[in-house]
């Protein structure tokens, strides 16, 4: 799904013929808008549209009349104290819509996140194109051997390339077959609802997907974090770009309050006075498994 | 909360300096930006922003590259299509953002929409003021006698004048002995999140309403019914004209396939069939209760 | 994933260890407890819990204090009248929770449904079994050459031989390709989170889906209906059965109202009033264009 | 809306049947069905129906086929896990629906959490009943002089003696005069939908609520919270110590990783890194401002 020559014809249009509005204008948001940003080997985020900025969201928290500005220092002041004290309905004012291009097995990921507007390429209606992804060399990494859910080490050398092998090969054999099967020529051809079926979970999809500032920051805050697949992690971080473009002040807040916050438990709390205090604390004397020791000493020490 | 002179002034100074866009822009709605829609004795209803437009819808459902129509006919067919056949998530793609100012009961019945994104006047944190809904004495009607859920004749006379009066009069009183609570003159004076519970609930309230056409269609199919409460409805009309102007190729097929369509049911369907065979029919022989069957011959009737 | 001998004693051992409860019980519901109904060539459909019944729609929309039921005949009318009044939040009272294992690309469709509760087999953290959905015979269909998205006839011969043929090959060597990548002997290993993207999407996965009845129906209108693909259509079909053992009066008026029901536009109520006055109709003097009259010429007739 | 002898009949009954069932029981939660909490002067918190307990939400965490246990060590380890990683999706698993009676002032909160479902009792429908909230003395608290949203010092003599009076007597004639507009005799009688407007917002109304854990832990979360106002909550806490018997590891793991959990900011934490190594910090150096070095010092202190 490369573009062809008309349809960038039709997006330089887009782009060169601005129009007035009186609504809300970011226009640090202005500048992404029908700009792609590449994210994995055929991949994209591209935003199509957008609702509000920094001060809507102080707008709608004030419930005001006019700009519901002061000035931008009190705006700023204002989206921290929201931010830190969880009142998310003012960030729910702010929207985004962007088109996305993604493999699948990203996508099923990413639909978990159910507070959002959807439109996916339909398999059913439409031939999906020959676009796969294989990873590159430094993103092929062994299953990890002290989190079951990740991964480790980046393999290497034979191992590696036999992955690679096999991964295009595959893919291409699929997506042979598929034509072979949808094929009218000397045949009735399969039905693309069934054809479609064959083709594995690295294939490219796209959609549409409308979601409010607030859902999703909370979606960055999974998806940006080291935890998350590496393969959706690059698209969270693309679209933290975009956000911290768009409204500065609320992404401000968000790293400050949220990725690069830490919330303690309980026992955490206790753990720490005692240690602000100079007391000796154990794991036994707090409460707490090694496990969420572990955890504590990393929190403190990072 | 009428507006100031400085509300004014810097509503005036957003209308008269518009500013410059990529993105999809309504024409017919850029005129309602920032222009109250009076509704009832105080309240109204205001466009605070939007997000797309006919074409929106159309490209989102062919998650299309570029502009995504091919011409305005075809687009009023897709839409048409999408419409009758409850193809419900291109309409998600566009997104409203209203300013309402409406009484406490009408917002309690609003409030049941679950899926849109609300901030409301806080009174905890601030005073309200001294505004409520006394309804014109064209609206003053007596119980349903057919419709335990509705009303009937309108009230006349010195039963009409009796409830005018005491609607007023309570009103007032309750305000004033609010006032009186929270003063701060010779006392402490009560806190706001307590007195606030004095106020009958045709006082006055507003926020900022945000909900995307689909769910926005969903809201006024219920609530711009002849079945929905008088004073929901004057809001639900208003927001009619407001979709008529934005998206008009979507409103349209909003009227012709929900506001203006009926939905039979298996047995009705039976007995449609049968009349226009030529065949006798009656609720016993369609399986429909008397109730329905009343209900039947409304709907073929009118 | 077929049972093991422990599941089968464990399963074994839940059903026939019943306990007391002192809330509401629908015994056509705890017969389907535990019993996988099978849908396709591996897949099913298991009941794990369910809150309510009939009783419990009627005991909500009445607000009641004990059971809010006069009798059973009050409660079907009442439901009736509740189903085709669209007042849906009394089914929004009962919940079912469903244990589910289909293949990827009807799982795909299926989590569109947003309004529900999910919890999926993950494929970074477990390895999945080597289990595909290969279509029987009878249901490898041409694409339809009058609807872009469905299927046409029932392919014959060597085109459809040659069909199961590459699914069975393609599905195989994409598993041996997974299982060698993930191989510990002699190698690392791929990460399980990278080596599932080899995987074709008719492997099935398996997930506990959680919804509330009006969810659920809506869910079952559009997926038992017969423009729904095949694959998903007999899942639909298969909870169909459920529901009306669980809410016997709900499900029937869920019949009559919904999957029987015929929701006619505007125009097309036009044209059924001239018909039914024994004028002539056309689709120009009605207002609706060539499909719609086919569409309406559908209703009347069929 | 006091119990009349029919209805307590009834509840008796029901509660003296107990039905067998091979779902999953919670012997503490059975002991609360029926059982109405008594909150504020005529308020009320009854489990009406539960789905799921402990075990239920690893067994989904697991996506088992049987039980899903291993041992209750091992489910009480796999629930804290979970709640300390926000893996929210198995506490969706389990569901509660209670029936509330409350102030409409209280109700208007609480219906701000969209994610759960209810049925309020019908002031256009039914009539209700002249029941008012009127907090007890201990309750009268004056406007807080430190934080906009809250309230400060008990009211006491002379000043709080009038807010009660005010409080009974507008209560008192409000319903009254709804009386006399509502009532038949001699005049046609207003309509309900419209004489409930003059009614003030501590009258009483009840609903039915059902949600799911998760999103009935973030309702605690928001509301047994010291800041959340007084009138909302004791139904807080009161739910608490019923989720507290349902679920008993799921409320340790909350109570420990949320209710008792604290979130530091990237500058707290980098205060804190300091602090722990014994160097000098200040608002200043770690980029704070006054209000969150406040905020900071009474994190540590507590």
């Amino acid at each position: 799904m490369p573009l062809n020559p008309d349809q960038l014809a039709e997006i330089q249009d887009l782009r060169s013929s601005p129009k007035q509005t009186v609504r809300a204008v970011s226009e640090g948001m202005e500048k992404h808008l029908y700009h792609a940003i590449d994210v994995l080997d055929h991949g994209f985020v591209r935003v199509i549209d957008y609702m509000g900025d920094d001060a809507a969201i102080c707008q709608a928290a004030r419930v005001s009349y006019g700009k519901g500005t002061k000035s931008v220092q009190n705006d700023e002041g204002l989206i921290r104290y929201l931010m830190r004290h969880w009142h998310s309905t003012p960030f729910e004012m702010c929207e985004i819509k962007l088109h996305v291009k993604l493999p699948v097995f990203v996508a099923r990921q990413w639909i978990r996140h159910r507070t959002a507007n959807v439109n996916e390429y339909s398999a059913r209606y439409s031939i999906l194109d020959r676009e796969f992804y294989i990873p590159a060399p430094e993103h092929v990494n062994a299953q990890s051997v002290v989190n079951n859910q990740g991964r480790g080490e980046v393999l290497e050398g034979e191992e590696a390339a036999r992955v690679l092998e096999i991964l295009k090969a595959d893919s291409n054999r699929a997506y042979d077959n598929y034509e072979a099967m949808i094929s009218e020529e000397g045949q009735l051809g399969l039905a693309r609802e069934l054809a479609r079926m064959n083709l594995p979970s690295n294939i490219y999809t796209q959609w549409y997907w409308k979601v409010d500032l607030h859902n999703l920051l909370h979606f960055l805050r999974l998806r940006a974090d080291p935890h998350a697949q590496y393969e959706i992690r690059v698209y969270a971080d693309a679209i933290c770009q975009v956000v911290a473009d768009w409204v500065p002040a609320a992404y401000k807040a968000f790293e400050d309050y949220r990725l690069g916050a830490v919330t303690m438990s309980a026992q955490m709390m206790v753990a720490l006075r005692g240690l602000l205090k100079g007391e000796e604390v154990t794991a036994e004397s707090c409460g707490m498994s090694a496990r969420e020791w572990r955890e504590f000493q990393d929190m403190i020490d990072a």
